[in-house]
């Protein structure tokens, strides 16, 4: 396999900056996580010009075509004319920017409003468990974040905030008496955990129904099968289909690619499509030429968590792009000294694809809010109330 | 979607052959089940060439590149020279057969020795319990292969044969007597059962160190984790995957198509294919073009059970072909009136495949080997006996 080079592809910075290393600055690690090492082949960057006519009559017709709004069945099969793609070409056509924050905003708003009519209906309130073990900043920091969010819409939440050294069992115990409380609907453990736990015991230990991270094999196994209903999704890739979804993006018998194959984002990512009935590729770091794969794509979903890996030589004309990382890159002209980029360069990418995730801004605030809405879909299930 | 013709592209019976009604004549039930009435597009007959430098990098080189008795490393990408090919175009290439009936009779006698093995030194012998409900004929006859086979390796099997309008109770009461039973190391319920009976919760009762057939949503999860090992695999897609090992044919970093996504070949085979690093698309009922996806496969996993959809203009020269389905098309030369085809019309294919597994005679001896395999590795795992 061709090592991976690490390219920023933004004007705004120099040619081949580096990335910096993302123990210091990481970011969403959840994502990062599984993904780190990933050596996934980097093409040189090609230009695309939509040239050819089978390319044509992929493409999409306008920048435009994808309202938040007022969403409208979104189709890369579109015929379009030669006067409207010259015309588009000499405009420099800019993606559809799919606003996760704001889109993030309106589903915090609509769980308020459900928390409300079920507290003064059944008088039940959604309760939120989170287990934090350790000191790590960019842990406490998410953990932080959920409780505001939480605090937000209405939901109650619970913190055991344990030391490094703390034992194995002692977390066991902690989410022992969460799985019996009745107040609490989902149970949180923030990854990752100190490495003298065994990770896979202790997500197992969260009982099923309260699995609100979407983690359990169970529920894994029921997304993959047909006919079968997991209790939960995991939230970023749940994140993913909500933004295709509320942006009118037509998936099914769409070509999807999903780059990444980690069990938290790219594997149930590619179930999820499938499940909506899209044809779907994965993708990842055993994968020759992915380039190539992922340019059939009508809809990308890149979860690698490496900066800028996808060029828009990866995109076909008029795909839409949802892109999952949030790498750091050293930016001298940042007061941090880094900013963040996702693994698509963007810049290249929103002249290709019809709408695309901006970084931040995009899938990262739909990840806190599919938690916010699988802690009330559990009070819902557990109370029975529709 | 277009809707399907079924064409027999054998020329041994009328060019447009009708399918006998699969009620009649339903084999192998547990395939073809869940994937009738799939309107895959079906299209036109093309003759495929090697013609083109592109498409001779990808072609074989020789029609005996993989054998059983002394495997090799196969590879899809392996360059030859122009002779060879013209050589192999002149004497009407032809893939070399993948012998699933010899394979599994090689599989059944290293069981048969393990057994051996285990009975002297642990005195165990694994035991299979099926469950079959009503007086389905193509039903019984499979529970007698079954237990024929086990017979034949030196498994225990154990039967019950219920009434069709037994209860679920009663079903489900028979499942809990052989989950107690530390003789039983294995439990198959013979699908379909009566339409009154809930299917996924009589094989959710099954515990999951039985669960022999692999179709718990927790061994299909864990399937699809990474980091993660399912107690069992499902046995027809584990079966297509020992094929291609026992062949020498390298799966890291190749294109694998499945098509059909069914809970117990389609969906398993991907997730299989794709923890041996290969590069996997799945292509189902509402992929359009499938065609064009399939001739990018080094392997193709066939399970639709439609008779001869996938014709030689889908393959890529050189490819692998796994044919699961079996369908009895009309055939008037034979006794019973009817014989079987695979999903893919052999005829074209074996003329464009590197390898290629016969119907009758591939994938389905190797079914009932692997329930034999999980069934000895249920036991083995039970009594921690290496």
């Amino acid at each position: 396999m061709a090592s991976v080079k690490f390219t920023d592809c933004s004007s705004s910075t120099a040619a081949a900056a580096l990335l910096l290393p993302s123990s210091r600055y990481r970011v969403r690690h959840s994502v990062l996580h599984s993904l780190r090492s990933m050596p996934l082949q980097f093409a040189p960057v090609k230009p695309i010009l939509l040239r050819t006519t089978a390319t044509i009559s992929h493409a999409s017709a306008s920048p435009s075509i994808v309202t938040a709004t007022n969403p409208t069945a979104w189709s890369p099969h579109r015929k379009i004319s030669n006067h409207l793609l010259l015309s588009a070409m000499a405009a420099e056509t800019s993606a559809k920017i799919i606003d996760g924050k704001s889109i993030a905003k309106q589903i915090r708003d609509e769980i308020t409003v459900e928390i409300s009519r079920m507290k003064d209906t059944v008088d039940v309130v959604p309760g939120l468990a989170v287990i934090l073990v350790g000191d790590r900043k960019d842990s406490a920091t998410y953990v932080r974040n959920k409780k505001k969010a939480c605090e937000s819409v209405g939901i109650n939440s619970y913190e055991v905030h344990l030391p490094e050294d703390s034992t194995e069992q002692e977390v066991l115990n902690h989410i022992s008496g969460f799985n019996d409380d009745p107040s609490v609907h989902g149970i949180l453990v923030q990854l990752p955990l100190p490495s003298h736990m065994n990770e896979q015991n202790i997500l197992n230990s969260v009982c099923i129904e309260k699995d609100v991270d979407g983690f359990h094999p169970l529920n894994i196994g029921r997304l993959a099968m047909r006919g079968r209903e997991p209790l939960f999704v995991s939230c970023t890739p749940k994140g993913c289909i909500e933004l295709l979804h509320r942006y009118g993006v037509d998936i099914k018998g769409r070509r999807a690619v999903v780059i990444g194959r980690s069990n938290i984002v790219g594997t149930p990512a590619a179930l999820l499509l499938q499940r909506e009935d899209a044809t779907v590729s994965v993708v990842h770091s055993r994968t020759n030429n992915p380039e190539e794969i992922t340019r059939q794509a009508d809809i990308i979903i890149a979860a690698v968590g490496q900066a800028n890996m996808v060029r828009g030589s990866w995109i076909k004309p008029g795909a839409v792009v949802i892109d999952v990382g949030i790498n750091p890159v050293e930016d001298a002209k940042s007061a941090k000294g880094y900013r963040l980029v996702g693994d698509v360069c963007y810049e290249e990418a929103c002249k290709i694809a019809s709408a695309i995730t901006p970084v931040p801004g995009g899938v990262g605030p739909m990840t806190i809010a599919m938690l916010l809405s699988n802690t009330l879909s559990s009070a819902k299930r557990m109370h029975n109330y529709k």
